[in-house]
């Protein structure tokens, strides 16, 4: 049974011919690029034993694979189920959230292997992959998941597929320029991930400003269950963060130490999540949105300086900062934002993403110029910021310097490309729903009827069935 | 309160002392056995220092536990939580869903380490089994929870138990033939899992057909929240393939490729079944059943290939045309299977695991069949393929043609053993529901009564309570 | 909209200084001792090119991150995910269940940190700290999250944080007392962990007994949906029990069989599960709360021995027993021990934790006692059990004595432990909810209101519209 409401929409949100179109000749377009470029790389590819040869390794165990695979696995659920589930908030928008955040995410990394492996992997013509290319693609993509939080319920599949390509796109160049022109580190992504994709996100979303979202309110907010799916996203981004921060680390002592700042970072950002979340309800009752979200942001603001020597104690710190600014986001700034700015941010990435991003920015570039050899040793020093070869001379307050400009280029680069895909995203022609449908699973997914005379009332044998 | 029409049906679905003494006397043989059989392998084994010397290893880090229980517990978790969940879409019939996929796979596991032990790990007299051991357990479980897909919400426990029993003997003798006598490779089993267990369990449903079935056809679809939970199966199942198809592959590269091949093969395959899914639908929409199943038949097609060298864009055209046929399957074969051949196959095991399966079959036969010294390299070309000793004069095309021998005899047996398994389950004595309640977990489960009076309408004090 | 019945209740739940007040102070007291005591252990440390060599390793891969880090991020699924959700089977209790899960043990796993680094990782007034500290911290949590369990649903967030800041503490000490001065082998916990958690948690809800509670009643029980999320949390815990108890085994052989010994003995305990849940209810059907719980019984059960020679066989017979054990307690004791006993046991921690904790320190104390060189090897021996130093002369009937006498100071410090704990919960100052308001989420959260006219009732355009 259609809503009648449905047939008299203004917008076109018919799909038939529009999305398969798009998904087939991208993923054909896809075939021909990795056919024309993408191998194996050296450790993947079935000439392995030679390469163990020439590089004097005695055991299979030394295979990247070994280092970096169950950090890869831990990565992969975050972006496919940490973020697909935590947007499952809305009432009737869970199809779309993990959905959409599927299709995306899918067609993501295969552009991503491609534009990441041009820019660092490209060698005698070949883009040549192994597992640490493929971690990097979910990076890549989670910065897309990050703005898609921004714009959910109010984007049509095509919307968010054309936002994949520009963004993905930017997302390299802005990581080209940071780790290998800039020389930076960020190896949790504050920057290129979460500063990049969360103000490109809202970029995109108060272009694409609907004036009247008021009107489908009633559909913006959450069911009692609905919250318990976001729990399980909540958790496992939570829960794997430390292997988000630490998967692309160097080996050794600098994912070991990642692991450790981002564990106890987050632990701290839970408590004053809680604190706040507490203290800014008349009653003192806790909002499940803070808990879903600003109990995260912990995670976030040490991607850049994990891997350093924050020690544990710093990331206690960060955690606990973050927790207070997420969850004070939450309450003041995200209807600040949607009121003055016209900024209408649907999972609040201003909050979870944003702020602890530039945090987490800032943080990195003050830990970096801080270093000293006594702490680091004279190895770990040039090991941990790679100061060889060009960067042999280069100190730490240079360093950090070049760590604060990457977040001005990430900045730059989010508002710039921002504004150019929500502008193409305003064309007319993709599909997006009407206001009054924003939110609605209904328009691009078949819905169960839910039959809840037969579900839910079935042990109630007084009520009539509806007709 | 129980309803009415349970307490006139005609079969005699009471289990309180057929269950419990199935799985007491089962539980006890297998006590015996593995008291008889079963011991630790050397690389479990207290004596490991020993072995260690013996071997001339230098680290413990070459136990082969350190190599495989990252992707063990990964698969693990595609069994349990990946197949359980995934079969939740029901409406009423989520706790037999996950329950007693449960059960099935608890048991199975125990009896797959024993025949597959016999077969593989069988040294003077004992079973001495590790952590691959432990894996092929699971994977040869994974066929018979395929084949419960096709039986879903149509059997009793008891009948789940006793075709655990059969299959998976049936799957060890199957995977004797294919993997030792015809030399074959499998390691992500798109034979010895996918098409055997998919056709087996087809043969089961079609000898159990019901030709009243439409009577809980209302029973047979979705609710909003069950398509959710569904959600979870799919996802983790999506995301722990890689490492399904790598599990037991050699150490080194072909893990490293496994996982790769079917990360690429999978992406693919999610962009063609959005496309299809949308084509197919008169107006556009997508359909979750898609979404939770043919997105995943990738992973299924290189469940033979991805440990060799199909590269990347190979495994993007796998995937590609997999989502393709996985959907078209489910929008026009799955009927016609059920009308015209009497195949009532309730999670549609043909579109995901039949049919993928067998374009598995011949893609590692068509990858094997193509390989050159060229492209694996002449140690990494004998490595792929085992071709020593007795197979040291083996030629790829003639591997092409023993791998094609596998589909055939993975089919047949199929066939001949799931013949004989439905008619022991056609047995008026195992206690299957009533057509009537087909998929209704009142059957065989206590349900809480759902008192949505108290609970959904707790905020409606309008309306009056029920009585 | 408020239910009126709060307005009037009896106890004041307001939390709004309180909570943030212990939050933010607590926290601000963790990152003041973190500051004068954590630091980087030396794999994790910057210095640890120089440790390699010193050490005389050869390959990063020696870290011990690559030996636990997997295996830690399972732990870590189980404490958050695994007990979060397997609590989530209350009808309305679901946040308060994951919520407050997620905060005691983000505030437990840093305070354990310092405890457990006090007494085994102090060095030159330091506490170095690596992935093993993390997985023992995750362990120490553990047991909140159990005795969290006898007490869930009826005690506030501040009475929850306190139980975390003694409990902790008094883990440490057992801990110590037991694995230092008792030298004896636990390391899957059934002393430690369950044992002592568990009775711990049943001293604590004895001493709040309410002696009204029936006034709750109907809100103890579940709902279809909150059943379905708690087997979440069941299969996590089941599928990665094998990693929590090989977690902090020794490198490799002790690992690998503790893995095993806990996947044999899982297996086992589902079957008998499944057995006595239908044995023992008059219509033969199976029970969600066992197949939830008791299923668990026998990876608590193999706590202590998995890392011994207990044998795949053996461990099967554990499990089998405590399968048995666990849901005859379910069925018979915990409304004895409810009636009689006054001990009011929400998630039947006496049965899933308690008596498989009881049974896994004599399985423990009686395989040590049973070890022979030549089961072992002589090497192995003294391995397996540290028969090193002070200990050089230990015979194993002597461990199995030691072992044995862990078990009683564990539950006297559980009983001790838990009754000072209980009283000062007792205070009236702590915020708990008055008895009606018990299992009830809208004391402490805001929880949505579920519109079920607009959300269930959309597709049924006949029902008029709820004012």
């Amino acid at each position: 049974m259609e809503r009648p409401r449905h047939q008299g929409m203004a917008k076109n949100t018919y799909m038939r011919w529009r999305l398969p179109l798009v998904c087939l000749l991208w993923e054909v377009a896809m075939i021909v690029l990795f056919g024309v470029f993408v191998r194996f790389g050296p450790e993947a590819d079935a000439h392995w034993e030679e390469e163990k040869r020439e590089m004097n390794l005695t055991s299979d165990i030394e295979n990247d694979f070994y280092f970096r695979y169950p950090s890869f696995q831990d990565v992969h659920v975050m972006i496919f189920v940490g973020f697909g589930f935590l947007m499952m908030f809305l009432k009737r928008y869970g199809f779309g959230a993990v959905g959409f955040n599927f299709l995306l995410a899918a067609f993501g990394i295969q552009w991503a292997l491609l534009m990441q492996g041009w820019f660092h992997s490209f060698k005698s013509g070949k883009i040549l992959i192994g597992v640490e290319n493929l971690i990097n693609a979910d990076f890549c993509v989670g910065s897309v998941c990050i703005a898609f939080g921004a714009i959910l319920g109010k984007t049509s599949p095509i919307q968010l597929l054309i936002m994949t390509l520009f963004q993905v796109t930017l997302f390299a160049v802005n990581e080209y320029i940071l780790l290998d022109l800039l020389h930076v580190k960020d190896a949790g992504g504050s920057m290129t991930i979460h500063t990049f994709g969360a103000y490109f996100g809202l970029t995109v979303t108060r272009i694409l400003y609907r004036p009247n979202l008021e009107q489908s309110k009633d559909k913006q907010g959450s069911v009692y269950h609905s919250d318990l799916f976001a729990m399980i996203g909540t958790l496992y981004l939570w829960i794997y963060w430390p292997s988000f921060n630490s998967a692309i680390s160097d080996h050794g002592d600098a994912q070991h130490r990642a692991a450790i700042n981002t564990y106890c970072s987050l632990a701290a950002c839970v408590l004053t999540t809680v604190a706040f979340s507490s203290m800014l309800q008349k009653k003192g009752k806790l909002d499940m949105v803070h808990i879903q979200n600003a109990t995260l942001a912990g995670g976030v603001a040490v991607g850049t300086s994990a891997e350093m020597m924050l020690t544990p104690y710093g990331s206690l710190i960060v955690g606990f900062i973050c927790g207070i600014v997420s969850t004070v986001g939450y309450v003041y700034l995200t209807p600040f934002l949607e009121s003055r700015l016209h900024i209408q941010d649907t999972c609040g990435i201003h909050n979870l993403h944003a702020m602890p991003g530039l945090i987490g920015g800032i943080v990195g570039a003050i830990t970096a110029a801080a270093a000293t050899e006594d702490v680091y040793g004279k190895e770990g020093f040039i090991k941990a910021f790679d100061f060889t070869g060009t960067y042999q001379t280069r100190t730490p307050s240079v360093q950090g310097g070049f760590q604060a400009a990457g977040i001005v280029v990430s900045l730059l680069i989010a508002f710039a490309g921002g504004a150019l895909v929500g502008a193409i995203l305003r064309l007319p022609v993709w599909g997006d729903a009407a206001t009054e449908n924003c939110f609605e699973d209904d328009v691009y997914w078949e819905v169960p009827e839910d039959e809840e005379s037969d579900v839910y009332h079935m042990h109630n044998p007084d009520k009539p069935a509806s007709p």
